[in-house]
């Protein structure tokens, strides 16, 4: 840490107008200084310069649900019906993961993260303080959550495990590791126990990440066993009375959609997991303009194939054009909005990060504008959005820490993760070799 | 040109099963082995070798429908009704544009192909032997028409221009450049002027690119005007008699489907340009059952916001699943071969690219594999078509020449381009300076 200006750039603070030839001043973890040239305070001294001339500045970009450690299944089943790829390929694939596996899959997934400007994550699978230590030791802010399954007999075990999440690992690494309860959904989790698992959350003070309305079957079997929709049924259980992070919420009706408005429940739209899977599009348009927090996620890479967010954003903008037939829809700077702030408002950080802004956590990309397809620059936002990749990412700093710098992540050893990766991944290392040009 | 030797790579042919440590053998502009190692015929010895032990070789992507020189209106106005759109905005912009302009324009766009793996396209637009002259520079492939609009007076002199770059161009830059007749649209081509436009391309042996059914007030506006949906009459004026070449078809009957599938009618499916414009989504998973020859294009860089077919493919395959609500349509290898051999036969260039096969022309892209986003590599061409990005791509051989290598593009002068892209952009020079780590 220490302190950091970045000079020259195009700022695209998301709380405000975009700033040309902005200065941004980084103390230790905040950001100092936000605006145009000439208006940091007299005095300031940086440690570290990085001239930005350019580069577009923007607050890094919350992934509001993935399963990180699923990078060991990414391309390991596609095109099938999803009974037959979660029942034969998936379920049983998971089963015979252990600890280190998540540890190594989730580095790998870090990896890929910071590569391609993700520096909040929100994720929901096992063995979650593997991935607490991962994410400790790659310098990311992540909301992590133990997935429950309330069924069997191992319900209030599982739950037992994510109590212990909480207890041991929220606010480590600088608090850049904070906590929920993970019931993973309500047709895996039944109502005694959703209820449990609030009761437990709301003693702890921590919110809840849940899968809700992923698809249509899962609407009709909630409604037919227990009377109510998945989006009903949890407000009538009360987890809306606690912070909800609602992953998918692709089938809903208007009451449904004014019901996640009231209560502030944020909703993880993932569109390019739902497509893929088929599960349907999400009524982003209709929510937004409802008034609820739609946020951007991935899910894993097992259903995308990958974790990057800027081709999720691009997504998210496009579809919902194409779906309501109307192009005006989520334009290009309230996809940024979703991306970044509206993600860090679903997992209750809003008030850290999700903007530049001066007294802000220091969690910011550099995007190097200078690429073909970011030629000529007529609209920086809409760049971003529409025409940007993951690699055009060049600078990642979380905490005011350099976690990434010309393309060069400094916290992580590719080479060891991908060697790591092949082993547990089951596909043996006669191809594996590291030329000089692999970078972090 | 010369002989080159691509060794150890994975070779993703299109037209038979992935290789593993295979050999690609190019003789001058010829593919002249592509296989397992050890199969090279004795006594052929290359000028280059490339140790591509990282890489995934693939046939170069085919952008089957775009307006390269729109680049210069990438970002310029988005996120607005069509109408709005085209006439305020668009429409005014381009008629300022002078055939220099084009020519940048061009440049901007070949560079941001090569660099994502695009090497042959299909382009429609004005001042087209400014384009012309870029290909041939440049290196890539091309199919190329200038655009005809029949309405007002000038519809004779507009024929006569796309007449003159058949005659003055087809088979330029060692016969990397064809050519077809462009009759923008029915909407915009009378019946009249359609018919003498096919007149005249059977006259010269040369197909057909138009526009047609994009958008759902097209098919009524036609319908209204001559009695007959633009797919309909496009059939009964004996265009598809023809090599016809057709963006967008989004809004479909059944019979259409069956005539495009009965007279090879080569469909430029835009799926991300319908999004953006709000024009639906085309039928595609109906289409390829039904027989169509589907390919994939970009549309222009106004309405998409890039000329990347990797992530056009990535969103085809997507798309279709989420639409159908089918999981299974469009599989990955169906993906890539919409973008490669169905792009080829769009253009009637099926008998010489598309697939890498002895006796081919050598146009292929290598794609590092080692990122990331594409471990573990369970599943090659899933990985290519769910999780890859357009700057995956590391080398780009066209016609047996190398345009890039190790992401440096050979054939164009990067800096040069964004000067004059720049300037006729409106967009001055003040933030403009090329640093060392631009690469072409
Ligand atoms: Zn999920
Ligand atoms: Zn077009």
């Amino acid at each position: 840490m220490g302190k950091i200006l970045i000079k020259d750039c195009t700022i695209v603070p998301i709380s405000g107008p975009v700033i040309e030839e902005g200065v941004i001043a980084i103390n230790d973890d905040r950001l100092h200084y936000v605006g145009p040239a000439g208006g940091v305070p007299a005095g300031w001294q940086a440690d570290t310069v990085i001239e930005a001339g350019d580069m577009v500045a923007l607050p890094g970009l919350v992934n509001s649900h993935t399963h990180a450690a699923m990078t060991l299944l990414r391309s390991f089943a596609d095109d099938l019906p999803l009974k037959q790829w979660l029942e034969e390929k998936i379920w049983p694939r998971e089963a015979k993961l252990e600890r280190e596996d998540i540890y190594w899959g989730t580095k790998l997934a870090l990896l890929e993260m910071i590569r391609s400007g993700t520096t909040t994550f929100a994720d929901m699978y096992f063995h979650m303080d593997a991935v607490a230590e991962a994410v400790v030791e790659a310098g990311l802010r992540a909301c992590l959550s133990q997935g429950l399954i309330g069924f069997q007999d191992r319900g209030g075990q599982r739950l037992a495990t994510g109590v212990s999440l909480v207890k041991e690992w929220h606010g480590a690494g600088d608090g850049r590791v904070t906590t929920m309860l993970g019931p993973h959904a309500p047709y895996t989790c039944p109502p005694e126990y959703l209820t449990k698992v609030a009761e437990t959350a709301a003693g702890l003070g921590v919110g809840l990440h849940i899968h809700l309305a992923e698809t249509k079957e899962e609407v009709e079997n909630v409604r037919a066993q227990y009377g109510y929709t998945p989006v009903a049924l949890a407000a009538k259980l009360g987890l809306f009375e606690l912070p909800t992070l609602a992953a998918h919420c692709v089938h809903l009706t208007t009451e449904e959609i004014a019901l996640l408005a009231e209560k502030k429940v944020g909703v993880a739209h993932c569109p390019e997991s739902n497509l893929k899977l088929a599960s349907g599009v999400a009524p982003v348009a209709a929510m937004l303009a409802a008034g609820v927090n739609v946020a951007i996620g991935t899910d894993g890479a097992a259903s995308n194939n990958n974790l990057d967010m800027v081709a999720e954003m691009r997504t998210c903008a496009l579809l919902a054009k194409g779906i309501t037939g109307d192009p005006t829809v989520v334009p290009a700077h309230q996809a940024l909005v979703m991306a970044t702030l509206n993600g860090a408002r679903a997992l209750g950080l809003e008030k850290e990060i999700g903007t530049l802004e001066a007294g802000k956590k220091a969690d910011l990309i550099l995007v190097n504008k200078h690429q073909p397809h970011l030629m000529p620059p007529h609209d920086v936002e809409a760049n971003l959005v529409y025409a940007a990749r993951g690699s055009d990412v060049d600078t990642v700093i979380v905490n005011g820490k350099i976690l990434m710098a010309a393309g060069e992540v400094k916290t992580m050893d590719a080479g060891e993760i991908y060697a790591q990766v092949m082993k547990r991944a089951g596909r043996g290392q006669k191809k594996f070799h590291l030329l000089p040009r692999l970078r972090g």
